[in-house]
């Protein structure tokens, strides 16, 4: 029996350890693969020959695997490297395969968002060149959602979960003082507005914030924002605004509160698009304003994941391992959804060339026609994304994750 | 029978309705008292008759009273109102217990914090030179944990854990890339260095992060710090630097990002303390250097409260019930701690006049020599407030809080 190789790139989410125990649990219940070697910092991990052994380690400890699932960011380490063309330059692919024969693999499995994705489109391209058949599989995460074909990415169900639950709290905090007040939250998204849409789920029968939504697939206009706030705070005394980091005006310049000129340390500047928004406000409005940057806990708060998120990465994790067994290669796990209620989706797989370097944005026609709101399809296309609770283990009244020695102590 | 009013004031806390239902649970349980009402926006709703009976909405629904103690911010809203000294200005005071008088109160309770204990030293005061025997009665709450006397304030406990597990998630999230980098942490806490403390409680067996902490109870040298973070550099891939708002140098200026010159929307920005060090390794070290600002949610964050803090904050505001029973006015209910281990803790009260308008800091012993970390003694204190895990409630993905409309539709 052959061997295989597993690794995870790009950013962080919560689900990409789901996905990993989907792809140890696959590996460890096949019948043409034997030991699963996890690389450690993603394709690097392949060429320096760092790699652990998962199916020794991981695979038959049951309370391991569990706590996998819960752990958030890369259990294996990341890393951003492209690959260059092998055209051009061959030798970083000799040195890969060379590895592969080494240690007897049969599929490679890559865990990771568009970046990713290109790697495993070249490799199978030099794979299919060499006439070698070795099975190169992307398996999707990334809390952006805008991977192509799929109808939507592992991590991004956790992620629009922690944004929505943070809006609603941040709602409650400032309902408390009977003022005028505008609040900013901006969220994670530069190309597009999938994590801040999910703002739009903080709605309930008693709050309507966020009031006004800004994603960076329609043109952001100053006055009609500032008509919008004016004309909100009439009847509300706390209006709430969710802002996509990448938000942009008609001539495509980012909306950011402005290359200042340098502090007192000598730097310039630059700040997101929440604290152009809270200026913007406070020059024109006078009120009270604030702006809040969701923080790295929106990709890797795993203490408030989804369910549906972590069982789905956790499936297309094992997918990925039965499509290496029928001899797909150079293909992505997808998930297509069949029906919103009852939620219900199937894995199948699609050719990477046609979702690797590609993104996908939120249609327009799920945006309102002023482009200050999503409308009720993006509502009924998410909710599904966020339900459920994953049972995360405590200890001492903290969180317990895997042990990453691996990663800090090299 | 007398009936009761019951307020809460100040910033939010995770566990400040946990205090409430502790006072609505004390009212409903007494021999002595029959109705309590609640002031809307803290002392305001006294003075604007702006009243809900909580005896008939909520005293008698345990699913209600149960979604209430897990409810972030304040259920009956908050105020910033200083009264003024009776001395000099009376009117006030005279509407007040006039509508005490209307109501038929025999006692009043007021959650919050140093300024809302204030409140509790002028009114009973003025209760006393009247003549009046209703009992005035304060209910600590704060995230800062900076009251006097108490061994510690409910809310602390919550924002506590919540810090905590937000550095052991963002280390997680630094580990992931192997390359060198300083990740600078700011967390709330102007004038006392309580919960930036916290962080430490994120180290464990595989990652020694934070590896340096800095309070405001000692003066930050800038020189020190790029020392101390060049050393960890050499053996550690990321340093991750917890930080407090209100650091300051010898002069006692506080460390920001300086008064830069104005953006481009004419404003002088001022950067936090976190963004200052993030600023000064960039300069010295050239390292990949980020800084990450906790956000509201240190202090509103209810989908991860310690149970501990919302058992001692219920605790209190029955104990509060049980004081003014007992005939006391123009204290504060305290906790002493018995022992760290068990943990075991005992409620009394203590004199109002001790405690408002005074702030506890960190004791120096607390903090090693060179002002970078926190000593064993910070963590006894410290490990058994966050404690336990509390059952909050879910409903299509998010965690379902009490209906406030009474503070957003007035």
């Amino acid at each position: 029996m052959k061997n295989c190789f597993v690794a995870q790139s790009g950013g962080p989410t919560v689900a990409i350890n789901a996905s990993l125990a989907g792809v140890i649990a696959g590996v460890a219940g096949s019948g043409m693969y034997d030991t699963l070697y996890g690389s450690i910092n993603g394709i690097k991990g392949l060429i320096d020959d760092k790699l652990m052994n998962l199916s020794t380690t991981i695979a038959g400890n049951p309370d391991l695997m569990k706590r996998l699932i819960h752990t958030p960011a890369m259990y294996l380490g990341s890393c951003r490297f492209k690959l260059p063309s092998w055209k051009e330059d061959v030798s970083v692919y000799e040195t890969i395969f060379k590895r592969f024969k080494e240690y007897d693999i049969g599929a490679f499995f890559y865990i990771g968002g568009n970046d990713s994705m290109d790697t495993v489109l070249k490799l199978s391209d030099y794979a299919k060149s060499i006439g070698s058949d070795i099975r190169i599989i992307g398996v999707p995460k990334t809390i952006d959602n805008d991977l192509m074909v799929t109808d939507h990415t592992p991590g991004y169900g956790s992620a629009a979960k922690y944004v929505a639950t943070s809006v609603l709290e941040v709602a409650h905090d400032t309902y408390i003082y009977a003022v005028k007040t505008v609040t900013i939250i901006e969220i994670m998204g530069r190309d597009a507005g999938w994590l801040t849409a999910a703002a739009a789920l903080a709605r309930n029968s008693y709050s309507n914030a966020p009031q006004l939504i800004y994603l960076p697939e329609t043109d952001f206009n100053k006055d009609n924002f500032v008509d919008d706030v004016r004309n909100l705070l009439k009847n509300n005394d706390s209006v709430i605004v969710a802002v996509s980091e990448g938000i942009h005006d008609a001539e495509g310049n980012y909306i950011s509160a402005g290359k200042s000129t340098a502090d007192t340390f000598g730097h310039s500047q630059l700040s997101g698009a929440g604290k152009a928004l809270e200026y913007i406000i406070k020059d024109t409005l006078g009120v009270k304003v604030r702006s809040i940057e969701i923080n790295t806990l929106q990709r890797c708060g795993a203490h408030i994941s989804s369910k549906t998120d972590l069982d789905e990465a956790y499936a297309s994790g094992k997918s990925a391992v039965n499509y290496a067994e029928e001899g797909l290669s150079g293909i992505m796990v997808i998930m297509n959804r069949v029906s919103d209620s009852p939620y219900t989706i199937e894995y199948s797989s699609a050719r990477i060339a046609d979702i690797a370097n590609e993104a996908k944005s939120v249609p327009r026609e799920w945006i309102n026609e002023r482009g200050n709101d999503i409308m009720p399809a993006m509502l009924d296309y998410l909710r599904p994304l966020i339900q459920g609770e994953t049972p995360v283990e405590y200890k001492n009244g903290l969180p317990v994750y895997m042990d990453v020695s691996h990663l800090i102590h090299k």
